[in-house]
């Protein structure tokens, strides 16, 4: 029997959905996730795949209509959290958006009804880029003790501005950079080390981000994690239209042993043999990991715990950041 | 007429001095700054070639005796400070290890005192690095706009452990890292982006310093510079015994227009052209630029009032760092 998967919405990554499409489900219906949501890229795309959902106006009538197995939430931000906490009350399992809220009453809601339900419902946010050829490189280099113990990280995002939507002027809808992009980075930290994160500080800027309102440009954080571990991460929206790629992702993890980094794409290891590349492992795909985990044929490589606790050290580095504070964690 | 130099110490970088003999000095003397300093390499270097400057036990006898017109100060690092001050008493100018003190009370002395005698001494701290082809580049580079309104920086400093000297594990004698390493990434940050430091947190661990009492092995600090600028910045000792070089100095620079780059001794520049390496500039000889101020020739690209904002803010880092909090500057 094949899965019925719902989308609300069109904002987000709904692109490991498509890149995953299967026999083993059927995208039975999308709607928007607030009204006025621009759908037209997802619809153009369903058409190329020949593909024909049923179109809602409102999610809460598609999920009580259809009632189906897992819903994939990618609306505009603040949303996210609060179809996510729905879909939880519905028992259905969902794909979300990260971060999974915008806001700490939204999260604390979630981890509140998730621990009531979650013998029966799943949920993963969309950490996508974990399942990166290179950054499952790196994760299985540290697990194999390639660098030693882990003391120092650091972790980059750049990405291109171009022109966003009008929902990412304004910190309401948007959620905030660091929450937004840096949330990537806090998720890399904390999978990877498999520490868990004790302080941070935070600055942020709307300086230079090109009229997108409240956006903020720049970004930058330094974290305590267990054993004395230090964490910075920068985030920016600076990256020059000229750059070959959208992103440059980068990840340098200091051990005792071994210094690992991950740029331009490449695993580099430098330990007492010197520096080299090493080969990287195959691409994995978040959305089919998540189905094998729904299907009960194992475990998502991002779990629901994962999900809410780098959404929380995302939205206390925003909180760090925007009121210029040291926060505990 | 030659200019007379006399050295005190061995414990630093009189590398720049030895780099840059010519006919327009002579090193008349040198001694130990501190009682039972190790002078073996120093005076290994002088017999290769072919010098014989007399030997002194007490700097201060040294001084006194030979009034030099410049003393190379390099002994251990608490005692840098406390003997440049002496120097500027005796107007002679000086060409300092860097930091330039490792407490606030010396270097608020020498900034006292360097204020009185300013039109008559001189005095530039070690920030060798600048001559290095790669961030000479770097600075001409920004200089010239290719970068647009500076927004972000990253700087990181990663050196090999080995077995350091005794006075390494103390932080009396020492210093810490974030003053005698992390010190060099701050200089870059304020010397290539011209902004002053409004805010500094920062962390630094003694954990996997192999042995070496209260070395920190790890650190990083968040600045918050003029104008919203944010940069950060991180230091290692755990560079592998086996990576080709000593130290791995990155810089990277996020503008308004380009996205610069300094690693692998290199320049990257990202901008609306894509991509590319910037041929490097010739490397510059600190102490021969210097020694051109002192004649009257030109201005040292390493100013006096720079030496001193360079290590009152190392210091107020690890102060940061120490008392884990943010530290207005």
């Amino acid at each position: 029997m094949k899965l019925r998967v719902c989308i609300v919405g069109g904002s987000g990554h709904y692109g490991y959905v498509l890149e995953s499409l299967s026999d083993e489900f059927d995208i039975v219906a999308v709607s928007p996730g607030v009204v006025g949501e621009n759908l037209a890229p997802l619809l153009s795309k369903f058409k190329q795949a020949c593909m024909d959902p049923r179109l809602y106006e409102d999610y809460r009538q598609m999920l009580k209509s259809e009632r189906p197995d897992v819903v994939v939430i990618n609306t505009h931000f603040y949303m996210n959290g609060k179809i996510l906490l729905q879909a939880l009350q519905m028992g259905i399992h969902a794909f979300v958006e990260k971060p999974i809220a915008t806001n700490l009453e939204d999260l604390h809601q979630i981890e509140k009804i998730y621990s009531e339900v979650k013998d029966k419902v799943f949920f993963a946010a969309m950490f996508g880029l974990r399942y990166k050829p290179w950054f499952l490189t790196a994760k299985n280099l540290v697990d194999s003790n390639a660098v030693g113990e882990i003391r120092l990280i650091h972790a980059q995002k750049s990405y291109k501005l171009g022109e966003r939507p009008e929902f990412f002027r304004k910190r309401e809808t948007f959620g905030g950079t660091l929450a937004w992009v840096g949330i990537h980075a806090i998720d890399w930290i904390h999978w990877i080390s498999n520490k868990r994160f004790v302080s941070v500080y935070g600055l942020h800027s709307r300086m230079a981000n090109k009229n997108h309102g409240e956006l903020e440009a720049t970004g930058a954080c330094l974290f305590e994690l267990e054993q004395e571990v230090i964490a910075t991460l920068t985030v920016d929206y600076l990256r020059p239209p000229g750059a070959e790629t959208h992103d440059d992702d980068r990840l340098r993890i200091v051990g005792t042993e071994g210094i690992l980094e991950v740029r331009d794409q490449s695993v580099l290891l430098t330990d007492e043999d010197g520096t080299r590349v090493v080969q990287n492992q195959e691409q994995g795909y978040i959305f089919k990991d998540f189905l094998n985990h729904v299907l009960g044929r194992g475990r998502c490589m991002v779990t629901a715990e994962q999900s809410i606790y780098a959404t929380y050290i995302a939205l206390k580095a925003r909180e760090a950041a925007d009121e210029r504070r040291i926060v505990t964690l």
